[in-house]
């Protein structure tokens, strides 16, 4: 920087040139050293994402329900499908499986109920016995008996499918018009697969199912927030907190059998921000218990829900600080900074988090305007999970290329890509987020390197000590280098 | 940084007050001493902006044409509007007056012809014959003629004056899809002002009349990027260029007398960025000659233009490096980075302005994905002309909360509030603009130290020398002190 023109000089193309290439090498993976294979393959990549820049009905220029379609043509989204992405970080329990699952399979058990609310929004329960009606819902029906009365049953599985999942062929805007509407329906959908996901043989087969979305995206490792929300048996019988862990390591164990190469899964217990503090107590005690008994399986703890409607992190104090003051130790993986409220106590989020200590930042979409918050977190490695879909249809950002997290990644800012809930954004595993990250915010300067720095950052950031995260990361470079070898020619 | 919690200690509050003052400080004035009577207007403010903060439909996160009518009536603005701003840097000729007054002033006088062409936009000529027919254009009607023929001519100017501006009570994305359409009307509107903005006895009242509306809202300097086209009489005759220079000069010099208190204005001498390297070469030998023949009232250079379609610096780089090469000065002033094609070839005009030692960045929009950029632009003092309003109604952004200025603001970087286009966009002089900076991007924290700072970088930025910007600061300071004595209560 020293050295350039004091104005009475014209500027020298090989300053520009060296200018440019520093400017790119700041980016994520901008310092990857490429190996021969990898940069013929990067080539390709680059005139892809030339002529996807230059088309009309630019993608990540839309919301994500209308790019959807252009997205599952993209050559470049073909490759990021194949690509060995590393972990899936940012994941919530309930939303890792497409919805369509969820009607073909769970709804179609025997003794599955349905009643529709007043809202309009549909509620399951599974039980051998008729089911006691449910305040400010229609009396139950059996789904059996409804659907062999019905000559075809594709209008109202659809409706079923449209009723749990955010995604529409509508237009969103008209759909969606405000935060407080997307949100609002996005709980109801929550609310509506409920009954269904905490049936206990559901529970079950629902994560596993999740593990294989996953999988066939090419992910190799998972770190889940769940509930650990009560389960329940057709007679009426339920399983408490530990049970729904352990059925989770359980199930992570049958699955890393069965798929070799995958790395496996690990559990960030989440409770909802709207309880009061003595809930919060008890919840971090709860915590503390699950955490020290079931050290291999539990990554941590955080909190869910709409940030800019919950209570703010520092409300918590007294609760959250319990762990250090015990001296037991409690990882944080906070929610921090998904609003636009900036300046206000919810704003405050991002620096509360780093003050005690979060391991990594879920979301960080205000980082940009809390400089001292950013500079805190790039210097204690402190990794941000973006979820460029989620932010979008959440309606925190319209076009992709505005999103915050361009100014992260062209200065490497620790940061992982992820999904946040894949199934109620109509999106999958991870492919998409990574094609809205590297063709939207990543811009044409994005490349191989980044890609490549962000699967590593997915694990070098993840909650595994240290050794398995060499045997991670062993595990990853040599499907990375298959990959590379079976995709540049 | 260096006594952040080891992660085994609960946080102590006054650490965390003592990071969030520290985070404060770092925006725009967040490090200026505020009086005592500053601080009350502080705190009324600050109440004021939490107010509109949560009201439902909070005016930033809007498009500025469905939020006008509310921010006229927010507190807010009015202060806004009374505050003494210093000067507007980047401001274009041809936009500085409302379209209203066009109409009802200059469209109303004598010898006034209009045209309509087959894309349905008008053009207009003054002339004491009856005009030569315009290629693509409807037979010349004179207006007189055709106003005295109508019993109300009220719907017939208000249609001429939505033919001059962007600014509509239509759904604005009904109307504006896509940033191609916006910039096509946007050039289709100056073109049927551009008949009667260039004629010569037009010209001189419509700057005056620009001035005073600048004067009006508290603005008291003024750097005009300029066309410089050149003007016409009645009789068809035409004046040069150094007529229109010299004319801004006298009529700046008469305003100036007639208004105590403004300090004046200097030209920014501008040209189309679609011409060719020849043309674009010869346009910089006539700058230089300006620059050397009215030093007082020349600023410098720059090009205009949509510049996602126009050619980037590089491209002009011969011609660019003339100045620096006969040892002639000749400040840059160039619009760069007004782009979402982040990493293509007009994306690197931002470090390209750098290079050619740039005296300030016209929007900057793209500088937080540049960071090379950024820290040249910070460490060299080379502030960005952030227009926010022009940014949304070109659709460079939705929200204002999510404008890339936000992150700027937060750190203090050097930058200055501008209005680019205001009566395009249905603004006028700076108040707007400044609502949106101060409300929108600015967050509740900004406060009044960010105001007086942004007023101040008005001047300190501006093209001015050091000694008439030491008197410009003491005359805005004085005002500024009245201002703040008058509305602290
Ligand atoms: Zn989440
Ligand atoms: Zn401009």
């Amino acid at each position: 920087l020293c050295c350039l023109g004091g104005g009475m000089a014209a500027p020298d193309p090989r300053q520009r040139d060296d200018l440019i290439r520093r400017e790119a090498s700041k980016q994520t993976g901008g310092r990857l050293p490429l190996t021969a294979a990898e940069q013929r393959l990067d080539a390709a990549l680059l005139k892809m994402k030339q002529n996807e820049t230059w088309r009309a009905d630019f993608p990540p220029a839309m919301h994500f329900f209308r790019a959807r379609p252009l997205i599952r043509t993209s050559p470049i989204f073909h490759l990021l499908q194949k690509m060995p992405k590393g972990g899936a970080l940012h994941v919530h329990d309930f939303s890792m499986v497409d919805v369509e699952w969820l009607v073909k399979n769970a709804t179609y058990r025997p003794h599955c109920y349905m009643c529709l609310t007043d809202k309009r929004s549909i509620r399951f329960v599974f039980s051998s016995r008729w089911p006691k009606a449910l305040p400010r819902c229609s009396p139950w029906t059996l789904l059996e008996n409804l659907r062999a009365k019905m000559v075809n049953t594709t209008d109202f599985d659809d409706s079923i499918m449209g009723n749990m999942t955010l995604f529409s062929d509508q237009d969103p805007e008209v759909l969606y018009p405000s935060q407080d509407v997307v949100w609002e329906r996005f709980e109801q959908a929550f609310a509506a697969l409920w009954g269904l996901v905490t049936y206990a043989p559901v529970f079950r087969d629902y994560y596993y199912q999740g593990l294989t979305q996953f999988y066939t995206d090419n992910v190799m490792y998972l770190e889940l927030r769940a509930l650990l929300p009560q389960t329940y048996e057709l007679d009426g019988s339920t399983h408490d907190t530990a049970w729904t862990l352990k059925t989770y390591q359980e199930v992570t164990k049958q699955f890393t059998e069965d798929h070799p190469g995958f790395f496996g899964a690990r559990i960030i217990f989440t409770i909802q921000r709207r309880v009061n503090a003595s809930v919060m107590a008890s919840t971090v005690e709860e915590a503390m218990k699950l955490q020290s008994d079931f050290p291999e399986v539990m990554a941590g703890f955080d909190m869910v829900g709409r940030e800019d409607k919950g209570r703010p992190l520092w409300y918590f104090r007294d609760a959250l600080s319990l762990p250090a003051e015990r001296g037991v130790t409690l990882p944080f993986f906070f929610h921090a900074g998904e609003t636009d409220l900036e300046g206000t106590e919810v704003d405050q989020n991002l620096l509360d988090a780093l003050l005690f200590n979060t391991s990594r930042i879920g979301h960080g979409f205000a980082l940009g305007r809390h400089p001292l918050a950013k500079e805190l977190s790039r210097k204690r490695g402190v990794a941000v999970e973006v979820c460029p879909i989620s932010n979008q249809v959440l309606k925190l950002v319209n076009d992709m290329r505005n999103h915050p997290a361009a100014a992260l990644m062209s200065e490497n800012h620790p940061l992982v890509i992820s999904s946040d809930d894949p199934a109620m954004f109509g999106a999958s595993g991870l492919s998409y987020d990574f094609y809205e990250a590297f063709v939207g915010f990543g811009g044409v300067r994005s490349n191989l390197g980044t890609l490549k720095k962000l699967a590593m950052n997915s694990i070098r950031y993840s909650s595994l000590n240290a050794k398995l995260q060499d045997k991670a990361l062993a595990g990853w470079k040599e499907r990375w280098d298959k990959f590379v070898s079976e995709n540049s020619f």
